[in-house]
């Protein structure tokens, strides 16, 4: 198992007309813990992406408990409880400044050759990465 | 139950540089179909929330068959399958114009009231619409 | 001079705690706007690029004059008053439902090879469909 | 004068088909770097809402001079060069990690008493706070 914490401070643009942060931005603070979790590994995505593989996502799921409120400063906790093999998956919680739990989730993604459009395996660089927290 | 099919092209904006609409636009695509349903009911949202109940999302899911790509004409296909108790759940359905179904899920809201921020029961104008379509 | 109306309604995504649509989407409106200003010449952008010709933006204002709201039904009305040179300038105007003047603004885009990365010429395809339009 | 820095890292989000940031999303910038220039004053833009003002955009203007790319670690440089009067502008600029200017541009806002939607002085502590700045 692999977690890593990021935070996130909700930007103006991120709340709608109820005053809170709109469903479909936890999206993107998902996929920013995702980045930070593979550059906590020792990686990037954009290198992975450089690399030729793509990983587009297949799957998300997200409940919400509370809201998120402009200028709250956020914390997302991403955990990989799984090596990859078809897909991976990223499980997310996100918690605000007073440690109230606001909504959690998961994404998974599948591994694909950039230039055939085909799936393939994990990147060997990943894999090697993971290994040491899946004894 | 109660079907409806909106028809929305692909923003520039909405693409990443995989090249396709990004993962989290589509809980926005999926926001524009049940606009859209309520309104096919004879109903707008904005007068539900001009009334003093907002609906906030407490539940999403989506499976990503195929990708969506900029200048595509989508159908977004939205369905209320039960009538709605303590929440209300719209599932969802989008095809491309090769009609190929590219993604799939469903989003559940519950009721609240403005003024308290409590949970209350379903506008008696949703329930009066949907009545006829769950004999 | 070349004009093209185009409708799109505001969804909830759009707005903000103020309750109004966010500033910065206006951009995701005049984009639209461009691309059905070049689909009315007869092409579309989604050609232009998988021609090998891409167009970056290089300046952009906006003037706000009154909010959009959600579901109001805007009107862009998008305008081109120069043959395209070194770049091209969309100007663009939107109106609500109530014909009431909401934002003015203007977007000019270079012209880019694919390949290159380079400056180039604008597409002939284009110059072709305005050229009527410039006499 | 006053200038803030803040430091943003492009999301995979902010992307679009072209490879870079799209165009619009630049707003969302000068708007973090807005929020982080207030804070940095000794306030919060979220304080001045809530006691009753808010600050809609009446102008907009960015010149786009090279693209941020995915995962640039980006500083936005914020200054105010006059006191607010009417309105409040604020310009800013945008470096990557190799300090290439990537983009310029500014923001005018209003002051509007949020009960009466009127036009109003701006607010006596963010006058007070600059003050220092302005001898």
């Amino acid at each position: 198992m692999f977690t890593q914490e990021t935070r996130i401070r909700v930007r103006y643009s991120e709340t709608d007309q109820m005053g809170v942060v709109y469903y479909g931005h936890y999206a993107q603070y998902f996929e920013v813990g995702r980045t930070e979790t593979i550059r906590g590994l020792g990686l990037t995505y954009r290198e992975l992406e450089e690399s030729g593989i793509l990983m587009p996502v297949i799957d998300l799921a997200i409940r919400y408990h509370r809201p998120a409120r402009y200028d709250d400063l956020l914390t997302i906790r991403t955990t990989i409880k799984d090596l990859p093999g078809k897909s991976i998956t990223f499980y997310s919680e996100i918690d605000n400044d007073q440690d109230r739990l606001l909504t959690t989730g998961h994404v998974s993604l599948a591994f694909v050759r950039k230039a055939s459009g085909r799936p393939c395996a994990p990147p060997a660089a990943l894999l090697d990465r993971l290994g040491p927290y899946f004894p």
